[in-house]
């Protein structure tokens, strides 16, 4: 893993009073290599950092609820920060607004007390995954075009399967550096069609990396007729990724919130 | 005017016979000099007509049904072109959209007989305006941002003023090469509140140049209390150009559709 380099400032700043701050913040991801500090690319974490540094004049080191992959969408990502200075929140927005890229934009910001965590005190999130099955222009980055067709009530009844606690190996990215915990608590699980697009709506406690991407791409591999496939819940309890689908692309799919309180309030 | 490359030769493929196809595009005109043709510029009209011309072997003109300037976008154009090749309508779709830039996608295509044409057979054209009041990042290329508090109701009210026919001279760009008519009948103008958006919809028969943007800016400019501007019917009587309030920015507007039967019908 790269070293942020505020990681070891960071710990200097903890001296003293300091204050705690919670943005919630909506990005296109079309032009991210996603939400996450990496050297040398252009990140939503490094492009808020910046905008930060200006506003406090000191590094600030952004803590953030979810990582979306390179290319997905943010409607409503939150991220805390501590800083030694204080600053009116609505000025927090109004500043950094101004020197941020147009794709990312902060839309509230709040003082919260030491005890919140972006990360820690969230209790679920929720991902949609739009798929225009006509061809479009306006809106094309938010969704995947995928012509083919898909068995809508099979898709339906799919989607149904994975609610509830599971093991979720099948649909997850292999990470040999990192020891994982694949249980993830799925609340809602949904496909259903407005206008000319499926939308896919998944609530769940937390998720695997790569996992909504995958769930869909398998879902619409098994409703438009993909032969040779395992049935979807021997997919899953095979806990192999190799048994999976397609990973249907980033562009397809939008963080739509993340909420701290119990399923289904926010 | 510039002239079009194929103007000329155009009248030698008039003899014997030929195709007439209808195509409804949807473009995102954010990276367009408008819809178009002009020499060296990235147009609508000059991205399908080299599309087109792969896919006939020849040089293609496209008769577009409404103009819309750089930067604004269109849900369902409609444009026509003859052929002295036969094509089968869907095979242009799919065909096109393979060569097309992202950018612009043809939804719909059909061969209509001789006496269609996509301008003249036009009845009426709506057209939508969208305002975001709170900061945005994923669709920001489909608003105009505008933050200060803006009277609703008087917004509304202004909206309607214009309905009927009308001289609209006081909102077009002037145009001293050309004489135009500034008569138009407005059908519809409305206003309403979509979540955080405020929408203006617009059907007329037929719009002069500029039109929708400086009605919009103009109600805008009124209605978030701008002083020294004329009443809203008073700028309207004026016939001068100099009385209405901002032009709103292209981005936030959109061709809806293009309609070939009589207001409200399609």
């Amino acid at each position: 893993m790269p070293i942020h380099p505020i990681e070891l400032a960071d710990k200097l700043v903890r001296s003293g009073d300091k204050y705690r701050y919670r943005l919630d913040l909506q990005y296109d991801g079309t032009e991210f290599s996603g939400m996450q500090w990496q050297p040398r690319k252009r990140t939503v974490q490094k492009c808020l950092e910046d905008a930060l540094e200006i506003l406090f004049c000191s590094k600030v080191r952004v803590i953030t609820s979810s990582r979306t992959d390179a290319g997905v969408h943010a409607e409503r990502q939150v991220v805390h920060f501590d800083s030694a200075k204080w600053r009116k929140p609505s000025s927090i927005v109004r500043a950094c607004n101004v020197t941020l890229p147009p794709d990312i934009r902060i839309v509230h910001a709040e003082e919260v007390d030491a005890g919140f965590h972006a990360r820690f005190s969230a209790k679920w999130r929720a991902y949609r995954y739009q798929i225009a099955q006509v061809p479009v222009a306006i809106g094309r980055q938010f969704v995947w075009q995928y012509f083919k067709q898909v068995d809508t009530p099979r898709l339906c009844s799919l989607a149904g399967v994975i609610i509830g606690n599971h093991n979720f190996t099948a649909f997850a990215h292999e990470s040999p550096t990192e020891k994982h915990n694949y249980e993830c608590t799925v609340y809602r699980s949904e496909w259903r069609q407005v206008g000319d697009l499926l939308q896919y709506e998944i609530d769940a406690s937390r998720y695997v990396h790569g996992m909504v991407r995958m769930l869909v791409g398998t879902m619409i591999d098994i409703a438009s007729g993909r032969e040779n496939m395992l049935d979807f819940d021997k997919i899953m309890k095979s806990m192999d990724n190799r048994f999976a689908g397609t990973k249907a692309p980033p562009s397809g799919l939008t963080l739509s919130r993340i909420a701290y309180r119990e399923w289904p309030d926010f």
